[in-house]
């Protein structure tokens, strides 16, 4: 049986066989468990997890306990026949920018004559909207995209392919149960809204990105693509991998805390062309994902079933926890070496990523999250 | 008949009668033609447009062609018998800020010591992505936002009602044909993918945005809510309506042009508790609808049925011709009176914005576009 994928995990999905419709199924071992199959519950013959999602927290408890059952017993599909799918039809897409390592990488490359944070990032967890409709499932090719870019010392932009395309390596957070317009989501409700958590890789075009954000933001240096795992790990399958964030300092305003600084135990690994290149610990995060939760919602902004918010990039404060390249090449001035001897700064055409996410179980061994890959196609002409 | 809903118009809408279910409707005079009564074709059976616009620009042709046939014919539901909901399911929504007297009006009042324009905005149409799920219908009260505000004089940020509470008249454009993944649209390409324009009001709390959007762009300064009309005025009904944009300086890059400057004759009215307050001109717009599309996919971003992008603030060169009442009170240095001896900077719990849009219409006469109305609320304890 597959590492990480035992009873203790059992994370949700979408898949087919042979050109048949798409189902919702269930991860164990080296199967998947179809749940329409198993269960005749109309919410799992659908192409996304998002009818089950809506369903809520006390549904989610109880298919959980059922799955627990059948899994054993009943015919599983092997996962080489199967085709996996987007499992979430996605709402809105929230990025976040809560690593502190990061945040503070990025500003002294970024601003290196201010303040590598500014004055705000303590205070809250910053984020943005990104593009939903270019979330793409693990596995999906990612094609180099073009744009404007403009180097410091260039008189004007050019238009071209993106010569800095990068990863962010994330944690993403799956939004099941809606809230209300007009209403903030506390951060206790975390678990009544969120269903579970994916990999998550924020493909990024430096170049692109450097020239257009300023005033309103990233925009067509992140709209590209994101891809996410196949597989949806529930908040349940993560109950012993919650652990306290490092201290916030200052004190953030109440409806941020105290009491919301849990974060998760996750490691995860970079994998370039399959050696794997850096470690982030998403235990080293700043803020929380109820942190993020209550702040995305504290205006009154509603919640859908299917809206995805992650971490922003998990970069520990060691080199190699460092989660772009980016960080890792230091905006490409100290390129990293792989042991074939490559250098490395941004991604080339045909590199492949993979990230890896892995956690400790309910059970007392660990779980594998779903994987997150791509490789890079060159652009189009 | 009311003014401006005649053969030469026929916008598209959802509206239901007596709890009855939601259906695809033409808005002819003072009355509803429902669709799916009229022609049994399931596109129209539906509760948001989407359905209907996935289908394409040859049979939003047709269609129309059948239309003006029939509603003179069959018997349409009074207007004042039918709720009116929101006409689309909203994918992805953007943003964009492509108006220069608006981005200079912001610039001066934001960053009074920097040049009004960052040194990309003549050269790209800036633009983010908002929230798609809470873009809700002309009419929905809009709850005062709560969240972190800090004046430039304070210490540290704190917890509250927004104070500057502010509109931002716009016009958005409807995606209906998608488009592939990794494939740029270019700029010929705005009649076969958007269906049509609805107004949009982009509300906006300044003091949230002034202290969060620095480095990623807005977020909940604008994600409370932004509303838009009932009714999407398809393209074919503004054939009559495009003007030449005023002189892009310096010429775009080729993705962007030249031939991509064709703008609309649109007039819009600010009208706030009854009195016409502003009247910004959508012919001054610099940045082109073409143009935003064709940039928003530059990077092979792909469009979805159900796409929503914004033209950003309209602002015309004269100061009654502003679009948001940041740049109307010139951020409450200079509040204005209204007709009763009211001052207004910023909006009041209880002021009621509408905004009216107007354009030749096809046959010679003018047509007027839905309206986007909204009522402030206090505030949630």
């Amino acid at each position: 049986m597959s590492d990480g994928f035992g009873l203790d995990h059992l994370p949700y999905g979408v898949f087919s066989v042979a050109g048949g419709p798409r189902r919702v199924g269930v991860r164990y071992g080296d199967g998947i468990l179809d749940l329409y199959a198993a269960t005749g519950r109309p919410e799992f013959d659908q192409p996304s997890l998002n009818a089950f999602l809506a369903l809520g927290p006390e549904v989610w408890r109880q298919t959980r306990d059922q799955v627990r059952g059948l899994v054993e017993d009943a015919g599983l599909v092997a996962i080489e026949d199967a085709v996996l799918h987007l499992p979430v039809e996605v709402a809105d897409y929230v990025d976040f920018y809560a690593s502190l390592d990061h945040a503070s990488n990025v500003g002294r490359i970024f601003r290196p004559d201010s303040e590598p944070l500014t004055p705000n990032w303590r205070h809250l967890p910053i984020g943005y909207h990104g593009r939903a409709g270019t979330v793409v499932v693990s596995g999906t090719p990612v094609t180099r995209p073009s744009g404007q870019r403009k180097a410091p010392g260039d008189d004007a932009p050019t238009y071209g392919p993106s010569r800095r395309l990068d990863i962010e390596a994330e944690l993403g957070f799956v939004v099941g149960a809606p809230s209300e317009l007009g209403a903030a989501v506390p951060f206790s409700g975390l678990a009544d809204h969120v269903f579970g958590v994916t990999g998550l890789n924020d493909w990024s075009a430096r170049d692109i990105q450097a020239w257009e954000y300023v005033p309103l933001g990233p925009f067509l240096g992140k709209s590209f693509a994101t891809s996410i795992s196949p597989w949806v790990t529930a908040l349940a399958a993560l109950d012993a991998a919650w652990v306290d964030l490092p201290e916030q300092d200052p004190e953030p305003l109440p409806y941020l805390g105290p009491g919301a600084t849990r974060g998760l135990d996750i490691d995860v690994e970079i994998e370039l062309n399959g050696e794997v290149v850096s470690r982030p610990p998403y235990r080293t995060m700043y803020w929380s994902p109820a942190q993020m939760l209550a702040h995305m919602t504290v205006n009154g902004a509603s919640l859908r079933t299917g809206d995805l918010f992650a971490s922003g990039t998990i970069s520990g404060p060691e080199p190699d926890q460092r989660g772009s390249f980016l960080e890792l090449s230091w905006s490409g001035k100290e390129p990293f070496t792989t042991s074939d001897g490559t250098s490395h700064s941004f991604l080339e055409d045909g590199d492949e990523v993979v990230l890896r996410y892995s956690a400790p179980g309910i059970d007392g061994g660990r779980i594998t999250l779903g994987e997150v890959a791509g490789r890079i196609e060159p652009a189009r002409t």
